[in-house]
């Protein structure tokens, strides 16, 4: 590798601390996107037609497949697709070295002259879906959010289903319909049932949000082989944000007996930069007492357990309506995974587990609009007056996620957004 | 294209009738891979490492990777992946126009001089998964099977649940565990609760077949964009046979409220032929009368309707349980796929639509143990004096399926196999 100096490029590169370390690159202090984040991504721009594999640094993107045919020769392969797809196959060792191999580059000056012409401004970036979604399981590992929903749809019976201690539950989703960031959502018509009794098929009138945490599959497993608790990092990459779009009112009529379907499958918007598992060290927190004790497969108090303590923001046309902790989680991911393959079901590249809605024990914590309006019940207020029960055309949600990097740092997750627009001929 | 005369060849090629037409290609007369059948899957032999597209035709298989290279070249880039996914993707016209062309071949004699070498005897072929499955949706759509579940496993209730006449139920399956026919099927551990409340983590003990229908769809559809009634010939190709392995025991302690998830997600068997929709002409009849009127987008009453006569066999070891009658099915594949997309989700090239579980109305017409046998109460006995409530380590269950062709004429479905096989280090 070439020994450069530092020079001027197509992004400012006054040397700031994203962190602890600092990067030529020019990374604000404080930034969510500093030298210990390092998210990847997939762009296009107007001088790149062909999807690139990205990291996010700061507020610009390092060109990662032109950087990768500079500097790193025996991993091109992985990122001439204009996918995450191979890389994430790729397996950890890869994924370890590739990200030491990026922070050498961006913290040591020698790289600057090679890398700063591939940095390019974010802003000027079009995100793509990082990833092909193999299968989509959205779980339901928050016993608050379980606990409110049951309370608010299930008034007289347990707020928690029998089985949700002794087992992380979830379903599978519509890999199909898994679309990035900044992509409409179309508000779904579907049927429903009114209070007469009347079955009518119309656009769903209680379109909510949900604010998830995705956690994306890298290395495959085999058939008949569940993956234990200790084999978590073996597989999972790393994390994005969810936003697990939900119609209420078609999800109420049709939900029983085989569960979500209709409700859900018309979109799930994924945040576009994916954070490998290696950023999030500092962040891993014990995760709540469970009782009664988890089965032995799912027993993680002699593992090195996988709570995580990161902390969502939903906007609703920019007003703050929640901060959702995840360090509350009942299940871990790594439960989830052990508990998804215990059956002998295997993994393939790609597939993407849903942690389920986050909700903390305030109301100004929870993740849904089902919640926060108390399924319509007592609507939110905005200072501008405005009032939601559930989502209105026109209305765009955002859900951010940060979490604690080394020495006081911030790891960033990005955003997923999204905005709601009227059916076409409705 | 050459004009050629029949010769002989490496599979026997007097010529017989396989329905109607007659064939050089030495096809038995009732053989239900006759002319009028022609299905396609995906195989490999000794002389062929690489996958090919091959097309029955009696017990032989037509290499079709090879054919198309001959005879076909503008279409040759669609079978030259060994994957039927190219195919699938490629439309009605190209699908109509495959299949035209395929019965000219084998039908007139000037092409068997070409032909006949690419004749490949279906017991040396190894067949594979056909097409990338994309998502895979399982319905509930057959009223008598319903009716027996509900009474079985929820007898102080309706046995029908009340949305069931309303809309065809249903539910993702996992894709990443769909096999092909013939795939051993590792008999699944998992959570379940004995009667005395206890909550275990053992192998099933109620693993369970349920036979059913698949339809593949081709053509993908644009988000937002329902497909109605009438677009179903549009975006579906064909049919498969399906074995929805289910672990009754699991599915029991899990399925509230989320629905079936590791029950199923062990494994999904299909045949390894997938049927066009073209072959099944003379098969198509009335659906049976609904009652309420269903809703515009569900209401067949106008258009040509989609029920099928096709009948199912089921062996348990070789022994006869049951002979499912697709035609009652209550909704039909058209209302299945109307209803999936009726809230804007896209379809993808290589989405599979199971039909949910056929039975018919006599107890020798059940497609499950769970019904067969009362859910245990009222196990099978055999002619050899062996007793089944749910199946047993090395159980072997064979699905086939055929339906009426043209001038008395069998269509083949093919069969899904597979035995049932204990865990290792369980």
């Amino acid at each position: 590798m070439e020994l450069v100096r530092a020079r001027s490029g197509p992004v400012s590169k006054s040397t700031v601390t994203g962190g602890t370390a600092t990067s030529w690159a020019g990374v604000a202090a404080g930034h969510p996107f500093g030298i210990h984040t390092l998210p990847y991504g997939v762009f296009t721009d107007a001088a790149r037609e062909q999807p690139r594999v990205g990291v996010a640094v700061g507020d610009a993107i390092l060109d990662l497949t032109a950087a990768a045919a500079a500097l790193l020769p025996e991993h091109f392969a992985l990122f001439g697709s204009g996918s995450l797809d191979a890389f994430l196959a790729a397996g950890r060792r890869t994924w370890t070295a590739v990200r030491a191999a990026l922070t050498e580059w961006l913290t040591e000056g020698r790289y600057a002259n090679v890398l700063s012409p591939l940095l390019v401004p974010a802003a000027v970036a079009t995100m793509r879906l990082p990833f092909t979604v193999a299968d989509y399981v959205d779980f339901y590992s928050c016993e608050q959010h379980a606990t409110n929903v049951g309370q608010i749809l299930r008034p007289d019976q347990p707020a928690l289903p029998v089985n949700w201690r002794h087992l992380p539950a979830g379903y599978h989703g519509r890999a199909g319909t898994v679309v990035v960031s900044g992509t409409p959502i179309c508000r779904p018509p579907g049927q429903r049932r009114l209070p007469d009794g009347t079955v009518i098929f119309a656009p769903s009138s209680a379109l909510d949000f949900e604010a998830e945490v995705g956690f994306v599959v890298g290395t495959p497993s085999v058939s008949g082989r569940p993956v234990p608790l200790t084999g978590f990092a073996d597989h999972v990459f790393g994390i994005c944000l969810i936003n697990d779009w939900s119609a209420r009112d078609i999800q109420a009529w049709e939900y029983l007996p085989l569960g979500p379907f209709l409700g859900k499958s018309f979109a799930t918007s994924i945040s576009p930069w994916v954070l490998p598992l290696d950023a999030l060290a500092s962040a891993r927190v014990p995760p709540p007492p469970r009782d009664p004790r988890p089965l032995p497969y799912l027993d993680d108090t002699r593992t090195e357990p996988w709570g995580l303590d990161i902390t969502l923001e939903v906007r609703l046309n920019d007003h703050l309506v929640s901060r959702p902790p995840f360090a509350g989680m009942y299940w871990t991911p790594a439960q989830q995974l052990a508990h998804l393959t215990s059956n002998g079901a295997c993994l393939r590249t790609g597939d993407l587990l849903g942690s389920g809605t986050v909700s903390g024990s305030a109301p100004d914590q929870w993740g849904s609009l089902l919640e926060l309006s108390r399924n319509g019940s007592s609507p939110l207020t905005f200072t501008d007056g405005a009032t939601r029960s559930f989502l209105a055309d026109g209305d765009e949600i955002s859900i951010t996620g940060t979490a604690p990097g080394p020495a006081g740092s911030i790891i960033g997750l990005g955003e997923v957004r999204g905005q709601v627009h009227a059916l076409v001929n409705a």
